[in-house]
């Protein structure tokens, strides 16, 4: 049910049946290999594009998360899906594959909890049984689009991020073993004029402390009810920014249990500027690393916020500053 | 709740509070020019680029809808809206206008009813008390970046259709007077193998075809239930092959109740090949048109399935087929 202006309370508390986190080498080579389920060594994962190879990493992540769920894929009654790609098609395309009723979603890169903020509002509401919640992201095939080929070899800026190639899946229901999904705020586009694509978390920083900030004072709470925070993709910039931002608006925020998803997912000596980036950092870490320390019992309680750069490389080009979102899911165990 | 595999049913049935279509120079020829709210003569909308205006349709019929449900911006809930656009911008920049609370959806042009389906669930659901539901597309937008720039005047084949340059918003709320969503049916990806982006009435055909029977099937209902069912933009080719395809699949389809949103919104004489097509066509036809004729009391019971084609210039030129979906939802009065 709503509670306050733009959150859920789910006092059913669905649950994640299983989850699934598959990436690519750079993640085989990160900090944490050891939370994904399946690495694939090669890029192109056997394609002849990128944009297959990313369909193909979703099509695994869902594969597995079915899988180890032990749910018949024909009794998921919805699949929510989103990517960075033109027209979401490897969203689209594994919707393809599956044969599950789908729904396309688009929040750049906070697509990962938007699609698991509405998997649990369908379960909650008794409009699904069973949902599958998905996002991804590629690396080689992001920077095509949105920049450049990564063969053209082009310099970045230390302010610039390292977009993961991962997916990550969760397969929810009303009941079961498995950390539950108690709440979600969803969050409202706020740009503050940056228009420079390669400094994203300096972009969605501002996001990421509007939508914690309507999660505390709608539910209520304060950082202290959970033992982790973490944001998508802010990377080391927008994390210093997002800190000093949280100062400035009264919100206190404990550095020791404030992190970030592109913050944790390569190891210190891997060449990824500011950080990860892309849906697919977000969904690999939740779904595999920190639901991981959830069943180990080493955490109890998170709030994952997914932060998203509502730009395309059309309205760049037109002069337009960076519209950004944050969606946010507080997981407890 | 859930009704059957893939269907909600909305007990408290959600109210259309308001709703409204804006549409461009086109549409002001066309059939239906008197259920519009705003016709621009200018398909710039005054702005310097095709995509800037699309945006501003997308505002002004967000604005005109909030207005006249009488419903303070700042008390909706959650904005859900799609369009064809890379990044969904037009619906990313227009929530940033309105500072709404935003789940940003992609179903091609199911989008409208993407996000109808959404906004319905979430009141019928206590998950929101208000919600603002839209989708925009723009003829000159989409064709540089699906095909080629207007400008190029590219010759076309009688089985292409004409994007609508149209917007259409509505304002759904708990209770009060107006027409009443029912129900749902969320589709699943169907692809015929068909790859001709020139002819996506006859692709999208078999997914409309799909949610139809799956309607009927979970709601144990058949086509005699509704004075009209109308699918989002088949055009011509697709709208033939619909009927034939129902035919096939033994289901019942009164010839005389079943049309297309892209068969009404032009004059036989505009030169539109098979049909309107794009977001703006089901949203403009729905939210203008068909809500007037029901507030008129012309129709009772009408079921909205919109078709949308899930590929992007990279996936046509990766050969491959156009993965197709349609959703579908009921408005009685």
């Amino acid at each position: 049910m709503l509670q306050g202006h733009q959150s859920w309370i789910f006092n059913s508390k669905p649950t994640i049946l299983a989850s699934a986190a598959v990436g690519g080498p750079f993640e085989a080579n990160g900090a944490l290999a050891d939370d994904f389920d399946i690495l694939h060594e090669d890029l192109w994962l056997g394609q002849d594009s990128y944009e297959k190879a990313e369909k193909v990493l979703l099509e695994h992540a869902c594969e597995r998360a079915i899988k180890k769920s032990s749910i018949k894929k024909e009794d998921i009654n919805f699949f929510l899906s989103g990517d960075l790609m033109n027209q979401i098609i490897s969203s689209s395309f594994t919707a393809r594959t599956l044969g599950i009723p789908f729904l396309g979603l688009f929040g750049a890169c906070s697509s990962s909890m938007e699609s698991l903020s509405l998997a649990a509002q369908l379960i909650e509401s008794k409009c699904a049984k069973y949902v599958l919640a998905a996002a991804s992201s590629h690396n080689a095939a992001a920077e095509k689009q949105f920049r450049y080929p990564t063969e053209y070899g082009v310099q970045k800026p230390p302010t610039a991020q390292w977009t993961v190639t991962g997916a990550g899946a969760a397969v929810l229901g009303e009941q079961g073993d498995g950390p539950k999904i108690t709440s979600a705020t969803i969050g409202r586009v706020i740009d503050m004029g940056i228009s420079d694509p390669s400094n994203l978390g300096a972009a969605m920083a501002p996001a990421a402390v509007d939508t914690i900030e309507a999660h505390f004072r709608d539910l209520n709470i304060d950082a202290s009810y959970y033992d982790l925070i973490a944001t998508g993709d802010l990377g080391k910039v927008g994390h210093e920014l997002a800190n000093s931002l949280l100062k400035t608006h009264g919100i206190e925020m404990p550095r020791d249990i404030f992190t970030d998803c592109g913050l944790l997912i390569y190891k210190k000596d891997q060449p990824v500027f500011s950080g990860g980036s892309g849906c697919g950092c977000s969904a690999t870490v939740t779904y595999g690393h920190f639901l991981n320390r959830m069943r180990r019992g080493e955490l109890k309680r998170i709030l994952v916020v997914a932060t998203g750069a509502l730009m395309s490389p059309i309205s760049y080009q037109q002069k337009e500053s960076i519209p950004c979102i944050a969606h946010a899911v507080s997981i407890e165990m």
